[in-house]
């Protein structure tokens, strides 16, 4: 892995990643494929609409298909027909969110799967082995996500937890490369990089205790996690803006699991380079359209006679042929095709935004493009 | 409307239907739009697998979202993305398929609404109405489907209610085509075919009166109506033979919800030149696959590990690109992308069939082509 910044306004960056199945231009945005796909979309979609990295879900990839499944075709690229970069997280998030039905001690996650009720162990180790089956160009640590309110002590307690496993997940990978570039698939050029991820919740002090831990074992490239799980805005900005320009400058920086356009424009200004989010996909299922001209749900009655297409200035599939009335229709009346053209539309706004932030940066124009982006997005689709 | 036949080869025919929004070589296969879309596949995927023409429901575009936000598209076309020609159906199937919920008089057919418990009335006339919104290439008359089993007098009784109503239809049409053409839109060059259908259950005679009856109205094009209503393989053979060598040389045959490769290929053989169905898009949902060597059933535990693509003498996206093991995967976890792919294969598949049967009949091969078809397709999915 190779990372290299071309140029910076503020604390906001444009750089290159450049990884072992291709290069990616940040700030990036990555769409989430859970199962193998991004829900609704073809690799072929993907590509035209601008992604060039997806995020694959370990948790759910390992309860299905399994990774030997997986590994039969080499790799999750060749699984999925994706042959850009791919980025793995630990699986520990899904894990952890079953609530009760998970139990954590210092070997790892022990729960049960939600799919046909086994008992498996989710440990630094085996989120190592299933991600390297995964063969994905950038594997995330397994860490513990501190639940949402904590106190200071808990928060501690659960982020030197998260340190320790990081250093058995870079141990197990060192070990394992080694091995790795010594076999046959040395050959194929794998090369993954691999993320640590700071946790230490609303606490600055953690935060600076976790980052330091992390740079000590040393990692390619630095997440931010813990965020967007329930704290106030306010919250959000104060650990954001502390962190983030505390990551390494050398080193990609990926804010975890976010978010809103207007999340991902403000942290872009913090001076973080990548992001994931369900959002533009999950709600595109729900009829629920990103616009620049902000948001619209299409399922409202009101769109049941608009001939006009979704956004005039907008070049994806969906707005180039069809109406606001035909998106209607088809999201009434559940058809497959409306799910598809909502994600098409959402995708293609998501990944046109990250564009213009990439000049925005390199033009070093990003407060006045960011101050133009909020103005016209306070231009509800209610006026639409 | 214009109908060229090229080339015989027996009863078999290939032919060139020049209709309002283009031309179709036939034999041809309609794949089913249901709700203005062909379920899971865009307008784009429906041309690059070789479909020119497709098949619109009256009935469920009437309730949803209704003929007059079609018409504010100006028709069906525009509404949906859909360019080249489009049938649209009467709507009776459906009606009467609602059982018990609905009761035929001479005036129609009055039902509650599965919607929203309207209580409904479709008529010759409300169905040409209807149709006309839509502005499809071609409109069928509303017809009685008999149900099956029925006695001969029944059968006979039902067949002459169809011969009211497709009398009723035709006058409706022309008198409204003389109000259309006089009209603005008439510049749209818009040329509305309308077929009738022949009706008269298992019994010669009455096919043989249904069919004069509507030559003596006189349609553009006429359909068969009443089979695969659970009828025996022999009743249905017997029946499509005698109806089939009696319809009109110098007009389009269609033969209405027909049916599996091997249907097709017998129906061509006995003068057929359109067909529809919804088997290649609803057993595609269901992970039902349709291949040269016999069909396959992709959630079978046989296919969880098996890499190779689903045929691999097939073009079409989802063989080029992914493997049986992936579309097993698909299906399993229940990704849109899975009913998408499917889709894509077995319309690519049946348009492939449809290709071959028109260059065999061309190059009068026919025979000889149908033998090494049937052959090759009991090479069952199951030796895979």
């Amino acid at each position: 892995m190779k990372f290299t910044v071309h140029a910076t306004d503020g604390a906001a960056r444009a750089a290159t990643l450049e990884l072992a199945h291709g290069k990616v231009e940040t700030p990036v945005f990555m769409p989430i494929g859970t199962y193998g796909a991004v829900k609704a979309v073809s690799p072929a979609e993907l590509l035209e609409n601008g992604t060039r990295i997806i995020l694959g879900n370990t948790f759910h990839l390992w309860l299905r298909p399994g990774p030997e499944v997986i590994a039969a075709h080499g790799g999750l690229h060749r699984f999925m027909g994706w042959s850009g970069p791919i980025l793995t997280d630990s699986g520990g998030y899904q894990v952890f969110s079953l609530g009760e039905l998970r139990k954590i001690t210092e070997e790892g996650v022990r729960f049960a799967s939600p799919v046909n009720g086994d008992r498996l162990l989710l440990t630094p180790e085996e989120s190592m082995r299933i991600q390297r089956a995964l063969n994905a160009d950038i594997v995330m640590v397994l860490d513990d996500c501190t639940p949402y309110p904590a106190s200071e002590r808990e928060t501690g307690e659960s982020m030197r937890l998260s340190l320790r496993w990081a250093l058995r997940c870079k141990r197990w990978w060192e070990d394992s490369r080694r091995e790795f570039d010594a076999g046959a698939r040395a050959a194929e050029g794998n090369a993954n990089a691999l993320f640590g991820i700071v946790q230490g919740g609303m606490v600055e002090r953690l935060r600076d205790e976790s980052l330091a831990g992390l740079t000590s074992i040393g990692f390619d490239g630095y997440a931010i996690g813990g965020l967007s799980v329930g704290e106030s805005k306010r919250d959000k900005r104060r650990i954001l803006a502390h962190t983030a320009a505390r990551l390494p400058a050398d080193k990609p920086r990926y804010l975890m699991g976010v978010g809103t356009p207007e999340d991902i424009v403000e942290a872009v200004a913090a001076g973080i380079d990548m992001f994931d989010c369900v959002l533009p996909t999950r709600n595109a299922r729900n009829g629920w359209l990103f616009t620049r001209r902000g948001d619209i749900k299409i399922r409202n009655a009101r769109y049941r006679d608009d001939t006009r297409s979704l956004d005039e200035s907008c070049g994806c599939y969906a707005c180039a042929h069809f109406s606001r009335s035909y998106l209607h229709h088809l999201q009434k009346v559940n058809e497959i095709l409306g799910a598809r053209l909502n994600t098409l539309h959402n995708l293609h706004y998501y990944q046109t935004l990250m564009g213009e932030l990439r000049n925005a940066v390199a033009e070093r124009k990003f407060a006045d493009y960011a101050e133009a982006f909020r103005e016209e997005r306070r231009k509800s689709g209610k006026n639409e």
